[in-house]
């Protein structure tokens, strides 16, 4: 059974801890610098506690290194874990600033970051993956709309945003990725709005909680994204992808078959299911499967660490769209932006 | 423009000459034994008035004639209509007592029996029509199971229950009619169950609000219909035809395409169609026109006397078994039944 | 019964003289330059035909006019029927340049420009017009993103590209006057983005055929609105409102409640309703009876010429945006704009 | 760890093995007459294998126990599992005769057949769960009708209907139970009515495979049950309950929330969840937990050994009825059928 180290014991650690297990592979080392934290998934999952990263990684039980530690900490511990040769799935983001993904493409080179999978996974939702497949066999003919809606229940405690590094790089880098994912092109131009509705304590901070971009694709295609931090019926997630032949749409799924009808409301259906560990949950564990088939058979990560630096790339424009008022054309990655 | 006297001036003949006016034919002559009644029709339809129903059908400008009095009359009218020769339209039922209507085709004859349409709207409504279409075109394979579900929104007022010839031969009779259009194999067996569950005053009046009626036809397909006088979200009119291939399926039409979504009921549908004039009103006219296309050309009628016949046949034998207590075989339209 | 003159004997002509027959009025008099257009609508209306235009509107048995000629006639007409102080309905749009609506409203003023009836007939559909009663009732709370999305079954003919003025200001414009009706607030930019992808040939002929348009209103709330000349499957005609509350949508109607059940497409909805007349035929005589009612009581006309100069300032600011490759900023009708 | 002995190791161990795994217990012990069998599952899970069942059942290690071996040898485990005192879980059918389960109850008392957890396992799906707490909590008033639609998607193997004990005991066994959960009413009568429609081989064998069933309950609520045994667009499995306030429906969940537009298909739904796995998958794991709970407690089973009587009885009423031609009135567990 393949043994995985994990970088970190929070929230995102236990998700994927939980999705090891259900893949068939085995947590075998934690490391967290909060030793506590560590012990009580180590106790858990079976799994040793290592001392340091370091010790982590090189534990002769460990086969896969998985970085889900706080998103600051994810470039060294990158590093770190390339240097050992293993295969590496490293929970979004790359880096916590642009210019630090930028600078570990170019220090390990594509042959390397095509190695290291980036935890992209709302790729492997089932709805999404179908308008993705869809698309890609031609289902909807040539592609000439993309609209994405993103919308979380709520937004998350004030004092997060100022270390969010924003909407467009927190929150809407999912929908950029997805946005690439589908669309299989260069985007040539980003242009975003954004307004402050749902808290104006999240204006007041510098942030946008509702916002809005589009990019134009090489061959002309019209991606829309739209974004808010709350949503009062749930978690809304949803694609629709238009093209010369017909549409393919993701829409929200629902917590079951359940409909009621009455008087008042005479045909409803069930719930949203309710946020990203109800919907997104089996994605993890698609998302582990697939890293390790890919580790096994040595091929390059279908979403990796170019992935990850290209979504930012879109983030930090619209970012400087969003803050110069303008449409951002682009030119590639070595871009730099009055951010 | 083709001319039509309208036999009742009451709610259904404004219905039909509303219908007549859709369909581009004119009302002629409006006779009703309630010369007030008949002068207000006259008055918005710009029809002249009779003195008497034969001086209606007889009138020179009279190319069709329309019976939509109350039921009661309608036997006698039609006798009347036939001698003329002109083309009729009869509202169901054909008479009030199925030995009068069994007595009328044996008069008459079979030939003339089909020259009389009998208004049976509900076959032309679109989502229905599209289901017996899509059977008899062999969309779904060989039919195996059929459904039908026919709720009121709200009973009828006590004192119909004691002259309407009981649910069966005044509601389900159109879902009778139904079964038969879309099966189009002679049914062998009927078996009823009913309650008084709905308002126990009909219950008293010795009638049942709440009914299931399981038909079998010749080659083992089962039919199920279920009715009531009452249904909270409206007018719920739903057929399925199973069968080896697949399933078809009328749904409830909405008001529209309006959706709304909140907290509390996260995805609501538009409202039903009210009742009969919202769901069913379209189908008035084009029962008209194909009325009218079928006396141009001389051809039977598509739904006609005999039709009417072997639907209160069924619900002749419905009564019976529900009084009976067991299911009824059938042995054909001449069959007499104890209810 | 309300006798209105139609000047104009065309498709739209006729699909009005409908309407106004559904609505319970009459057509009195028909003026077409050609005269024999006008003289077959007549045959079928009753009504008579006029020599001129003014010799229609100033007939004695006309209480109301309705303007529905080629829409480079419109303006010409309009002032002339001002004149006659009868109540004006008129087709889309006002005048065929910007700056004829402009210079209408300025001569004729604001008191007498809001008694001219425009005919944004979407308005009425009953799908969109829940939305905006949803919207104004404050069922989403503070309205927060609006999306409109607009695709016509097939482009029409080429030859009519070159004097359509353009995808935003022919076909967009509807929406733009759907936006403003929905959000009720001044909106304060406007960001286009086009392609040529449903046929190269309108591109050559200098005009999109895939277009978003991103509009920011004077509190923040953010409107997309998605059009396409072309789409596979049908005519995709939806609005979402998001709120605080929650969301409300305008979905697609269909032609029935018929769904069909098969291996390969386990559970498919009855197609969408065709074009324009299918979808939007009943809002035509919804229109026409508000016009009526509107005219009867003196008031100003719920939709009007200002509404018609505000939709078309719209779609001059999203052809400068376009052109320019920048948000244009609004600062009112007078603005002009380099197109 | 709750440590678990499953006897048997055959399609349906390993169904509940999963699901033990997912509750959070230990497959402590297996054991089946294949020895081999056994021996594989044991690898699986990390269990122990035991040679008898006997010593599987008293292991020191094992809380509870599981019967999940062939039909016609849960009857004999049943005993020895109550002689142990500890807590049984025992999936259907009891026994493979009804007078087995009856004299089953009759030995051990209704007091430990109570204790008996019975694998009623589609009470734990989430719709029709759904249902069932809704119709408690009064949501749709007092209960008028229930419909009970259940298809499975191909017929099982031509040469185990002889030993299936025929439709109602084998297929409709999971829909009685169903409509007697649902409903919580005693049941008076029992029609059916069956066909051979899907395969001529089934009907030769003296079975039926399309099948429905009308029961009425004390208060006159009427039951229908409609089961086919096969169905083209996959495993159909919905409910719907209607009363004096509205109605709750269980349909068909989905794969996922994909949906497909196209020019011959219009807008279709993601395929239903294949087969009972994919279905009902879940509602093992929620069984296990429940049975887990209860034991621990020492409650009362909520689905047990009297409930897995009262289904048969139901099931053998309606062989009786189909046999004979008529409606059964139900007197009681002891009544005698002819079947």
């Amino acid at each position: 059974m393949t043994g995985i180290a994990i970088m970190g014991a929070g929230r995102m650690a236990k998700v994927h801890a939980a999705a090891i297990k259900d893949a068939g592979a085995k947590v075998a080392v934690i490391y967290d610098p909060v030793l506590a934290a560590a012990e009580i998934l180590a106790a858990d999952t079976g799994a040793i506690v290592a001392q340091t990263s370091a010790e982590a990684m090189e534990h002769p039980d460990v086969d896969a290194i998985m970085i889900a530690t706080s998103s600051d900490t994810h470039i060294e511990l990158l590093y770190q874990a390339v240097e050992t040769g293993k295969p590496v799935l490293c929970e979004k983001p790359l880096a916590s600033s642009y210019s630090d993904s930028r600078a570990f493409i170019a220090k390990v080179g594509e042959a390397a970051a095509k190695k290291v999978f980036l935890g992209f996974n709302r790729r492997f939702d089932a709805s999404h993956a179908g308008v993705r497949e869809a698309v890609h066999a031609g289902q909807v003919g040539r592609l000439e709309q993309l609209t994405i809606t993103s919308r979380d229940p709520f937004p998350p405690h004030l004092d997060y945003i100022p270390r969010s590094g924003g909407l467009f790089r927190d929150m809407m880098i999912h929908d950029f990725d997805m946005a690439r994912s589908i669309v299989g092109k260069t985007i040539v131009s980003v242009t975003a709005h954004g307004s402050s509705m749902v808290d104006p304590e999240i204006g007041k901070l510098g942030d946008v909680d509702t916002a809005s971009v589009t990019m134009i694709a090489e061959d002309g295609t019209i991606i829309t994204i739209l974004n808010s931090r709350r949503c009062a019926f749930g978690f809304d997630q949803r694609i629709e992808a238009f093209g010369a032949e017909g549409m393919v749409m993701s829409d929200n799924p629902r917590e079951s078959g359940f409909r009621s009808f009455t008087k008042e409301a005479p045909g409803t259906d069930a719930p949203l299911l309710g946020f990203f560990m109800e919907r997104y949950g089996p994605s993890y564990t698609d998302e582990i499967k697939l890293f390790l088939d890919c580790a096994k058979e040595g091929r390059d990560m279908p979403v990796n660490a170019i992935d990850g630096l290209m979504a930012a790339y879109l983030a930090e424009a619209a970012t400087a769209s969003l803050k110069q008022g303008k449409t951002i054309h682009l030119t590639g990655p070595d871009q730099e932006f009055d951010v």
